[in-house]
């Protein structure tokens, strides 16, 4: 979409309304600002009317499943409503099921354990940890690691012909992000899926990047499951989900083992007295849904759906594509900066991206935006080592995941900064960082920083 | 306790304030009521304080070990500082970790998965399924069920056999409830605790029921592990604890694959490109917490325990026992309801009581408690299936888990009735079900019930 479209488009949507706009934090230059949360792609403040629907249920709060009281019933009829919510929002098919996880990477450690006996995972090394990980944790599954490609079509073919070479020709499973946790890119998952099922294998999307940007229809797209989190979706209680095809979730064995997810407990008796017992257990979603469901998590995804239906996808990407304009136009205008990509500059993005700059250390600079301009970004490998090692085209060292190698001041750095936006965020957040990415760059920090306990601080005044 | 000191302890003590005091549900019989929630042992309302807490800290919410922001920095702390507040609260020793999980079922199953190769398992089949079956789960684990005791010494005069009685005399482990969730009794941990020790296994305390009534310290009870859910201790947000030990924990795969339990992910390259990763797993209690925290469902414990304590266990115990009192004469003023007990009736309980009554299906009597007083209790099965067969004699059936068999109004049940409270219930809650048992038993139920997917519902006016 082009930028005069977006701006025609804009006066359909302002920011939706999020927790945290009003919060004021100080500067180690003096006073106090709006916090700039930029920093959506790791956790994204919670919508106001997430929030307003949380505490509107939160005194009628009950048992789920489990009682006979008015409350217990509200509450199970406000899960399961939350439950056929989500499998609209996300276009599941009649069959599917939508299990409630605590996150993406809980969604796909289930789907790990579910796998048949023997499945192929075929994963790019460009994943995210969560969509990287679970896979070897089964003994008994092999997985194939793709090169990060250099282009969508490089996906499509480096896919199919792993696809077509693996050997024996038995249940294979391809995971992929919609959009990069790192770069902010798009994947092309409808061709993905396309591949996959043209050679007989199925397909994960791990979308907990898109979800919060994009609509995302599992029919329409033809893919077999997809993951995503609360916490990324304006929704954050402890809550996630995995929605897709029921028949290996029936099959597997339950995630977790306990009530819930068991029907029927019956000893077994030998002449001594009980030796063991018999489960059957469920084989709808709540098999892999063992101990009280997280209401509260449920209904707050549930709301967050609908808030984004309601705000129409449309004219919430419209608005947030001229957003993602300001950004890439202001960081062009700097030279020291380098924008972090895989598909090259024009490809489609949700508002997510990553950059260096040059002669800075990542760490100190997101320090630096957090200090003097009240700016919440995150530095790091963003829990994608391998991906982000790729494109700084950089060897390992020996940061902590998720945090950021010491280094001093100055010093070129191992890592990355990545800002991040969405349905929330203002125009003022996103000028303010572009100016402020701008004057570090040319006056420098008005502070001196050092790394304390793993954090990146400020020490004295550089004035 | 006698009745008499708790009486005159009670002055210090009112109910503390709980979601929901002021809830209002209509009665199938006319008008409207104050809900009673007696269902505390399902899932307990949300402190006030608990709310209040999350309430003023959502709009400040960012993402926890990920960010250079403000947000972040004041998130990471605020989780860090909850896995402290927790682990004061329950004595844990220097060496221990605090693992957040989303439930007693999670920690259980996360312990399952962590036990070295071969462990032995002891477990009461008096246990929740939650205690029950995550054990047979680990292929490479035996599980020993010992028979429903009838005594605290007989307990631990079976545990003490099948310990010894072991063979090989390798690595084992006893899991054993606080409080049990059906009958409410105490369960002698300490002795099982000191039991298991002098056999060389060690114990982990299901106290998902003991630790909203009770103090818990697990250096004083000389406990290994300790597992419990924040829905039950007041505080409903999708979170839960497993706190012990960490040797086991620190050995163990970690529980889920994903960012943040990983230190660092490199890719191996062989010729052709990627061929596998390294991952270097973090061995803190972020080890088996992969994906973003559920920085509010943490919080919202730590508030608890805090608010607990403040509260001061002493004046709670007290109340609550007047409270369980209370139940007790008024029920056994009524000839037809047989209280349901493993130890007999002057076991030490927590307010957790199951009851049966002559004559009566338990959805029934349960249904006709909320459309007729506005009461909240449960029926069924409690998630313990075994346990409440033995207490009732009774064969397996094939009912729904934690629901309720179908079966004729009038018909003796299968299932049981459970009441149960907390540190939120007023006098009149208690008051109004002792009120309403005997009504019922004495007068029958004004209106008729029938079976509508699964749930007793009212049908008609029986006058």
């Amino acid at each position: 979409m082009s930028v005069a479209t977006a701006a025609a488009d804009r006066s359909v949507c302002s920011p939706l309304p999020v927790l945290g706009r009003d919060v004021r934090v100080p500067l180690v230059t003096g006073g106090e600002v709006d916090y700039a949360a930029l920093d959506y792609a790791a956790s994204a403040p919670a919508l106001q009317r997430v929030w307003d629907d949380v505490a509107a249920y939160a005194p009628y709060y009950g048992s789920v499943h489990r009682g006979a009281g008015y409350l217990s019933q509200l509450s199970t009829d406000l899960f399961e409503n939350s439950r056929r919510t989500v499998a609209e929002f996300l276009g599941c098919r009649a069959d599917d099921q939508v299990v409630f996880t605590r996150s993406t990477t809980d969604s796909l450690n289930l789907l790990a354990a579910a796998l048949p006996q023997g499945t192929r995972v075929f994963v790019f090394e460009t994943e995210h940890h969560a969509s990287l990980l679970p896979w070897e944790q089964r003994a008994d599954v092999e997985v194939t690691y793709l090169n990060a490609p250099r282009t969508p079509l490089q996906a499509v073919d480096a896919l199919e012909k792993a696809l077509a070479e693996r050997e024996p020709y038995g249940p294979a499973l391809v995971c992929v992000t919609g959009a990069s946790n790192v770069t902010g890119e798009l994947w092309p998952v409808r061709e993905l899926a396309a591949a996959a099922h043209a050679h007989g294998a199925r397909i994960v999307l791990d979308a907990a990047q898109l979800v919060p940007h994009h609509p995302v229809d599992l029919a329409e797209l033809d893919a077999d499951w997809v993951a995503f989190s609360g916490h990324k979706l304006y929704a954050p209680f402890g809550s996630g989900v995995l929605a897709g095809r029921a028949d290996w979730l029936r099959e597997a064995a339950p995630y977790l083992a306990g009530g819930g997810a068991s029907r029927k407990v019956t000893r077994r008796v030998s002449g001594e007295g009980a030796c063991g017992v018999d489960v059957e257990w469920h084989t709808t979603a709540a098999r892999h849904e063992a101990g009280s469901p997280n209401v509260i998590g449920a209904y707050a995804i549930a709301s967050a759906c609908q808030a984004l239906s309601e705000a129409g996808f449309p004219a919430l990407i419209a608005r947030e594509q001229e957003l993602i304009e300001r950004v890439r136009a202001g960081l062009a205008e700097v030279p020291e900066v380098q924008v972090l990509s895989l598909f090259g500059a024009d490809a489609a993005r949700v508002g997510v991206l990553s950059f260096v700059v040059e002669g800075w250390n990542s760490s100190h600079f997101a320090a630096a935006l957090s200090a003097e301009y009240g700016i919440g970004v995150r530095d790091g490998l963003f829990c994608a080592h391998p991906l982000v090692r790729t494109l700084l085209g950089s060897e390992p060292q020996d940061p902590g995941e998720c945090g950021a190698p010491e280094a001093a001041p100055g010093e070129r750095s191992l890592n990355a900064i990545r800002v991040s936006f969405g349905v929330g965020t203002p125009d003022e957040h996103v000028d303010r960082f572009v100016r402020a990415v701008r004057e570090l760059v040319t006056d420098g920090a008005r502070w001196n920083y050092r790394t304390e306990d793993g954090r990146c601080v400020p020490a004295r005044s550089a004035g």
